[in-house]
């Protein structure tokens, strides 16, 4: 018999009908022996109903304010669902965050969980009863009801998961799982069965947008065995993802990732001294645009040096504006620029001991023809920045080139 | 500077613009100089909507989910009307019934509330904050969310109001006040200003469906001035509601209810046995039916007596077929009933220490050929039991002698 955390998002719950899918999916596993504690989010739909109705009233309403308003979302749909349990006549109760109690912080909006009291949890699973949590909620030690903000609910259940001890936290959404690579770029993308931690991470970070990051970070520090599975099909199987250490067969690459709508910004022929990328960076970042890759090179001339990043392309008049103002302030030879740049990535645990794949990876968008515009690189990944043009030739190319399709 | 509890109901709130108005109406308020406790209700039409979509999942949701559900109406409420005040430039602060916290016993969907934990709210208001609190809702020694029942928000105020010893506890709805008789029937009916907690439960429970008779018996367990005044009209004076000895000029009449739509029914020529009220009413209240009036007399055979009650309309036939069955049974003479009959009732603390008033209610009930088919009487109220074709002419008659058209 295992514990399992299990978490359907706002799509899952969407309709009344959905609600009583998802009833029926509890109870085959409640019958299969399992314990369970389910955690949802609000119907799809009605945090943007709540929201509106709140801006109708406010233009900035009060942060604390608009947590009592949202956290109703998540309360409704657990009602509904142990419902939808008891008429299939399964026990089940429901708790919102404050009953659990799910402590937070006060930032309202975007708390963050700081501990998680157990033991209503643990009697309602001792009574054999499915117990179903409010997800993206939580309450701070005043009492104050708190927010987690986007793609909380999927950090409650990985809370959750960690503070039971659960033998695994699910995720069920509305694709099947994690793939080599986006699959409308490369048809041959592969769904990955498992895979660590660190390179959903790289993973997530890139664009791979099915778990928010925040919680695969959470996961990992608490070694919660996470997968993430398709609310949609029978039986899914998913993806696991799991410590390094549980993963017997490392694949040197587990994917691709690109991030599209990327703009490159450089400051050509900077006098290199210290305090440089400070100096850059501080008014980008007072300007609010999130910096994305960062590069610094040694100029062709001596004693100057080429400063060169990357930011959202709808950041992109801004970030040049700012740009060219420092360019003048550091006596700099010039600005240069695209916005027509995306970023391609191959992620993987097993690169750390094979030699050579960032010389195959150049080769590879060589063979093809690609210029390389920009390279990053971590212990397991390596990105390029290139032209918008050659973003499906890049990952079909190297999809092929490191036979992902064979994982 | 006074402390005062406002109840704003579903249709005060049921709109953005509505709860924009109320918020003004609170601003006012506050910018006398009041301190201010705030209770509302959920938006018109969503009690509804949450409701049919938990019976669309199951037949009799359990009580306990369906609080969870239920509750969010208010939450949703308190953070809108919170907002709308900030908007004002107003302080405030909203709290669930968890979060006052209301403690209430744990009969879900009517709960009765036990003790009310004022010093969140007393703490706001020294923060000269306008505390917006959800009505209807508390919560029990384990923390499970309850409701209070129909009407429930009426009560959160009134013990508020009793726990915060408020100056006043006023009642917004749709009606400018307590009347001296159904203004659709009888058009000279004028608003009554002050009247005794006594004389109100007399209404109430009579149809004069202004106030949850619950909360005006809270309001006289603990003396709480209580206010019932229109949302939609400026500076209103209301009722008030109030002790007896706060009223200086007593009226001997204050009003005329009338109950619709009941039936009459007698047992005629009963042994008279110790006992038999109890064997003719406990089959009649087994089958769930709400007995009102009960009057039992003398037959004119000696050894014998007649029994007599009056039931809701809807249930008559139910009651006639037991009461036909409790006939043979007791070896009775015959059934006699009548489903066409009103209750028509003189109420008013003044017929205490005045004679005569039975004796010229009769006497023009006579003069208009109105058949009185049953009598009872308390202290405070002087019911009779007619024709329903007499009801207006009745009414009307009645509001007429005793000048209450000049009250």
């Amino acid at each position: 018999m295992a514990l399992i955390v299990q978490k359907y998002g706002g799509t899952s719950v969407g309709s009344v009908e959905r609600i009583q899918e998802v009833a029926k999916k509890i109870k085959r596993f409640k019958d299969a022996g399992n314990d369970l504690v389910i955690t949802v989010s609000a119907m799809s739909g009605e945090t943007n109903r709540l929201t509106s109705l709140a801006k109708d009233i406010h233009s900035q309403p009060s942060t604390r304010e608009m947590d009592v308003l949202l956290t109703t979302g998540e309360q409704v749909t657990i009602s509904l669902l142990s419902m939808a349990l008891h008429d299939l006549g399964c026990d089940a109760i429901s708790y919102t965050g404050s009953q659990v109690k799910i402590i937070t912080d006060s930032v309202h909006g975007k708390a963050r969980i700081q501990s998680i009291d157990d033991h209503r949890i643990r009697n309602s699973l001792s009574e054999n009863k499915v117990v179903v949590v409010a997800g993206f909620q939580g309450v701070d030690e005043s009492g104050n009801i708190t927010t987690l903000g986007r793609g909380g609910s999927d950090t409650t259940a990985v809370a959750l998961a960690a503070s039971l001890r659960a033998d695994e936290c699910q995720i069920y959404t509305d694709v099947d799982g994690v793939y080599t690579t986006d699959p409308r770029i490369e048809p041959n993308a592969k769904k990955i069965n498992i895979m660590s931690y660190e390179e959903m991470l790289e993973m997530a970070s890139l664009g791979s947008k099915v778990l928010q990051i925040r919680s695969v970070e959470f996961a990992s520090k608490y070694h919660v065995p996470l997968r993430v599975l398709s609310s949609m099909i029978e039986n899914p199987e998913g993806t696991l993802i799991t410590s390094e250490e549980n993963i017997m067969e490392k694949a040197i690459i587990s994917g691709i990732a690109h991030n599209q709508d990327e703009a490159k910004l450089s400051l050509i022929g900077v006098p290199d001294k210290p305090g440089i990328a400070f100096q850059i960076l501080k008014p980008i970042s007072d300007a609010n645009i999130e910096v994305d890759m960062i590069v610094q090179s040694v100029s062709a001339r001596e004693g100057l040096t080429n400063f060169a990043f990357t930011v959202h392309r709808n950041d992109y008049d801004k970030a040049l504006n700012i740009l060219e103002n420092i360019c003048k302030k550091l006596d700099a030879i010039g600005v240069q620029s695209d916005d027509k740049v995306v970023k391609v990535s191959l992620v993987g645990i097993g690169m750390r001991s094979h030699a050579g794949i960032a010389a195959k990876m150049f080769e590879v968008l060589h063979n093809e023809n690609i210029n390389i515009e920009m390279i990053s690189t971590s212990e397991i990944k390596i990105s390029v920045v290139i032209n918008e043009k050659y973003l499906e030739l890049a990952v079909r190319s190297l999809h092929s080139a490191f036979e992902l399709e064979n994982i």
